[in-house]
């Protein structure tokens, strides 16, 4: 977003699209948004925040046939879940490594040989001239075992998390009224819980739970110093104060059937005591 | 450099000042090229490829005087000559944590409060806006550790590498004929050594020392790729051929008296060989 903030102080013309009530763009809104002019079509592959994945071949046919450029942020995609930039049609992917067990601080940007890209780093011209300065090699070489890792373990891991997702999303629905599922219930990240409790703020959530030892976010980690309501929540149409009830809860590789029922266990319990205390409910 | 080339692309005026056979800028024409629409000087701690310590203190103090911003490019320095950004009157310093021993892919940009610095990257506005994305943190404690090591050896370390540097310089221009030191004799990194061997292709040179176990390089290690006479060198004043006929030693932490005996003993027999082969000499 801030890049396009930025493109347009330049300029350029954004155009945003919509999303349904599960996040989700739909392929003709975008099919008929695209214009002449249109130089790249930017289409987060899954969202951070609400865990909803686009329906990016679907997207990348429709760029490739109309001859744009398609660029996906797979950051909270790639090692969860399949991705293939020749069969969805993708020309730009960035990725990240910490995302799926690999260091901190590095990345990829896949791009398609004919793709004109100009650098932001200049220098020395390292990696081919488009970022200068000495290669992070520490990060490279952790990020290559990372990606090893994940695709021999992605299907089967992803199979394993998707039921620990659904138990815990059902369990936290059925057991605490006045809740409900922010993102898509079935086109999700396998890793992504996001979760909206009606009269217990998410930030004061957050510090309840962290005593009791489950670590849980309120938006993104991007804005976790704004106290705004997390813009992804608004966009899919929740009321700024049910926007501001919601906590994410993110599964990985070292998350168990035990640490579910600890889950739930804990948020039931703080729920209810915020609640009483607040007297909301 | 490649950053000037840029900004001229853009508009800026670059005003680039000549070195004296040693490498060093004069104070007299910096202050002399300084003009009231002057933003910016920017001026190497010490150069990379000659290892020549620029006056910086003396540099500090005019710019602070003139009132225009001072940075310097402490990458090849920082970790080995003591810097001081206050005693020098720096307002912006660049250091890299793989010349003294950190990792490789992490440096650190000083800037005064009061400079005015707009990102390069946006996004999330990690560290203050400045450098969005997620940190990379192994790198960042690395370069922690590195500093903290090379704070506390500083000082002995410098002493003991500009011994065996001087013993390197001296025995190699004593032993072969036609040979003449790149850079400052006194002013110069503690862990650099340039020299020029008459009619000894650089290239060659080096791929045949490769072979006793002795890397050397030549020019620096970012224009690696390409096969031009080393700019610094030209700027110096060496004739092309002279300049394409030199190799650069660095010494290091774990450099011995002892590696030094047998670096001289190998360019000494290795020289010999390509001068007999070439029969330039």
């Amino acid at each position: 977003m801030e890049a396009c903030h930025a493109l347009v102080k330049k300029g350029f013309e954004i155009t945003y699209l919509p999303v349904d009530r599960s996040g989700q763009v739909s392929a003709q809104d975008l099919q008929a948004a695209i214009t002449p002019q249109t130089a790249l079509v930017s289409i987060m592959a899954a969202n951070n925040v609400i865990g909803t994945l686009q329906p990016i071949a679907e997207i990348g046919a429709i760029c490739r046939k109309r001859g744009v450029f398609f660029h996906t942020d797979a950051v909270q995609m790639a090692g969860h879940l399949s991705v293939d930039v020749k069969r969805d049609n993708i020309d730009l992917l960035s990725l990240s490594g910490h995302k799926f067990n690999g260091p901190k601080g590095v990345g990829i940007l896949f791009a398609r040989s004919e793709i004109p890209l100009s650098p932001l780093i200049l220098g020395g011209g390292q990696e081919a001239g488009l970022r200068s300065g000495t290669e992070n090699v520490p990060g490279i070489a952790g990020l290559g075992v990372a990606s090893e890792i994940a695709m021999a373990e992605m299907e089967s891991e992803a199979k394993r998390l998707c039921k620990l997702r659904d138990d815990l999303i059902n369990r936290i629905l059925a057991d605490i009224p006045g809740t409900c599922l922010n993102g898509h219930p079935g086109k999700r990240l396998p890793n992504n819980v996001n979760i909206s409790f009606e009269g217990i703020e998410g930030e004061y959530f957050t510090k309840e739970l962290s005593k009791q030892g489950i670590c849980v976010s309120t938006g993104s980690a991007c804005s976790s110093e704004s106290h705004e309501a997390p813009y992804v929540l608004l966009a899919i149409g929740r009321e700024r104060e049910l926007a501001n009830c919601s906590i994410r809860l993110s599964l990985g590789k070292m998350t168990t059937a035990e640490d579910v029922n600890k889950t739930v266990a804990a948020i039931c319990s703080v729920a209810a005591k915020i609640r009483k205390q607040t007297r909301v409910w």
